[in-house]
């Protein structure tokens, strides 16, 4: 059976074949709001089950057949979702099937749920677990999958399945190189000007986001998600206990741990510029100290059922300080590029005035690159944020 | 047509059916010497034409049926002749076929040319070009498979072909951590009793081996020979002019260059420390200078070809001081290895008392492991020979 896009009306019938759902027709209603995939929330009328499909289009789904972009991104998502379930299945939602052929993932409905840039944007806070379940969550995947978790003729086969050129493509280009040099995808508050020019010509930040870049391409060390910002993340309430969940891992890799890290660092840091602008009183400023912590725990509880032993102690705390360092350089790169490159931040550009955030949050980006190895604690970042 | 194990007799026949041979007959003969595959020479009875043939058996060769190995290092051999081919095709013996469904190669007679290590240890020198050639080897081939020689997707796709899981293990057992542990592997002269000790009770130098072992695993800078010591290389003199002849690079993956620099380096810091013991003069102790002054002036020679153009100059000069230490790094490994490892060198076995030369290499080893980042030229490492 070759692949078919679904529709709206597809969808009930597509469950049915797959075996997800009985002979009773659910309400399906297409919620696609990401860039790039189609979703479907599927609904019992009587409202005692949901599901949710999503399916990557051969297309970037808001540009349409004029940007092609392959859908094997949903082989990378459900890949990744694998790894998690055996390691974090709390975090992320309950996956119920993967069907290769329509690149179609059916999973979890999630509607109960709302995004935490949202909260976010609309002045709420992250409340105490989100940042440490972050935090955890890029532990748990990225020690299962490192040369510490797993076995390494597993790992190596993990590497080759889960190159994912397309996907690493736009990263390098859009993160890690184009807001350094002139390029059509750049835009920027006019505001913003004397900055976006002085960035693109400091010598001393192009070399620094080539060394990032060099170790994006080559830093094969664990499976990531990929793009852990803080729109890839779901939370809310359930039965009285608080559920996070990451999702959309579709640009998931084997890369520099690093990475994860420091995307969830640069969205709280915008997110904390943002609260300070508008003199929302909150928790913004404690997440990477929170985050940072609870990944340093998880990594060190799970260090003794580490595979490969020859691994030390001592190894241990030099990759842990390596991987520090790497996640400041990769949440400046971040920073910046959400405020002069392609794609901005709501939690900016929904502001009255952005300009003021805007150029305390590029500055602290610039910072974050260029003095990573200085900066020993979280303490030293938050210094940087007053 | 399956995989069948090729004798002696069959080969004028299989040479004839893949169109490598006419209807003479020639003259074959095994020439099997390395430890995992055949080789077989084929004359011409008038002596003007010669070929070699060498097949992969699913077994290690001098173990036999008892020790099985996956055939398909020999797709990794051809892959990796195939790259060098594209950029320095004077530097590997010419490949006139490949048959992946029998791991058999069809390539250049070389039976002209010698051993490096046979000619090392006979006492001859290694003359003027063989160290540049080598140097050159690696930048060629390195530059041309890392991200600043090869476009971002391209190099994916070599990734993901390239990972080796059953011939990385093994260098990262024999070389990257026995030597470190109580292991059936080792074994050393009795008179290295104490530093066989010493070094499997040296804190500092274990958790420096385990950063050469991790960087081993996840650095995927560049595609590598893999096995770049001195039997892997052939040279000799053809029509007045000398010849080098890279050879065997099944071990190849794509790792960090320094692996490679490092194997070559431990190899001649060893005979440097054989013809010393001998009272041998010679330019052994020249050969780390020579390598690293040609690595160095050829990657930097195609520096301004790079693709990727995000990668500046002052980033180039990071990139190259890094390699440099990391290439200390394993080149002390590959030394400790090969006195206290599995697999000795005969160019210390042969000496009539091995020892004094064996604990200097070892202690020299240790040096390079532990402080190759204050080591900052190669009079730096000259000075340490010393």
């Amino acid at each position: 059976m070759g692949y078919r896009i679904l529709e709206t009306e597809d969808i009930a019938g597509y469950l049915r074949e797959r075996g997800h759902w009985g002979t009773d027709e659910p309400e399906v209603r297409e919620v696609s709001d990401g860039n790039m995939n189609r979703v479907f929330l599927v609904t019992a009328t009587d409202r005692t089950r949901g599901l949710a499909v999503k399916q990557a289009l051969p297309w970037v789904r808001v540009a349409g057949p004029s940007w092609p972009m392959s859908p094997e991104r949903a082989d990378a998502e459900a890949r990744a979702y694998e790894q998690v379930a055996k390691v974090a299945p709390d975090k992320i939602p309950a996956i119920h099937g993967y069907d290769s052929d329509n690149y179609a993932l059916v999973m979890e409905d999630m509607s109960d749920l709302e995004v935490l840039r949202t909260i976010l944007n609309e002045g709420g806070t992250y409340g105490p677990d989100t940042s440490r379940r972050i935090g955890e969550f890029v532990a748990q995947l990225s020690f299962a999958t490192s040369d510490f978790g797993m076995p390494s003729a597993e790992r190596k086969a993990l590497i080759a399945a889960s190159v994912s050129p397309e996907l690493c493509k736009i990263t390098e280009d859009v993160v890690l190189s184009e807001p350094y040099l002139e390029h059509e995808h750049n835009h920027w508050h006019p505001g913003l000007d004397d900055l976006a020019v002085a960035f693109r010509s400091d010598p001393r930040l192009r070399t620094e986001v080539a060394e990032l870049r060099h170790l994006f391409m080559t830093g094969a060390q664990a499976l990531l998600h990929g793009d852990l910002h803080t729109g890839s993340i779901m939370v809310g309430t359930r039965e009285g206990a608080p559920v996070v969940r990451v999702f959309d891992p579709e640009f998931s890799f084997v890369g520099p741990i690093g990475f994860d890290l420091g995307l969830y660092w640069a969205n709280t840091l915008v997110s904390a510029a943002r609260a300070d602008a508008l003199g929302v009183e909150g928790d913004h400023g404690d997440q990477l100290r929170l985050s940072w912590d609870a990944f340093r725990a998880e990594f060190r509880r799970l260090w003794p059922t580490r595979v490969d032993t020859f691994f030390d102690d001592a190894f241990l705390d030099r990759f842990l300080d390596r991987v520090w360092t790497e996640s400041l350089g990769f949440a400046g790169a971040e920073i910046v590029r959400r405020i002069i490159g392609f794609a901005h931040l709501t939690d900016l550009t929904t502001l009255p005035d952005p300009v003021p955030a805007s150029r305390r949050a590029l500055l602290l980006g610039r910072e974050l690159i260029v003095r990573r190895a200085e900066l020993t604690s979280p303490e030293d970042v938050e210094a940087l944020l007053r």
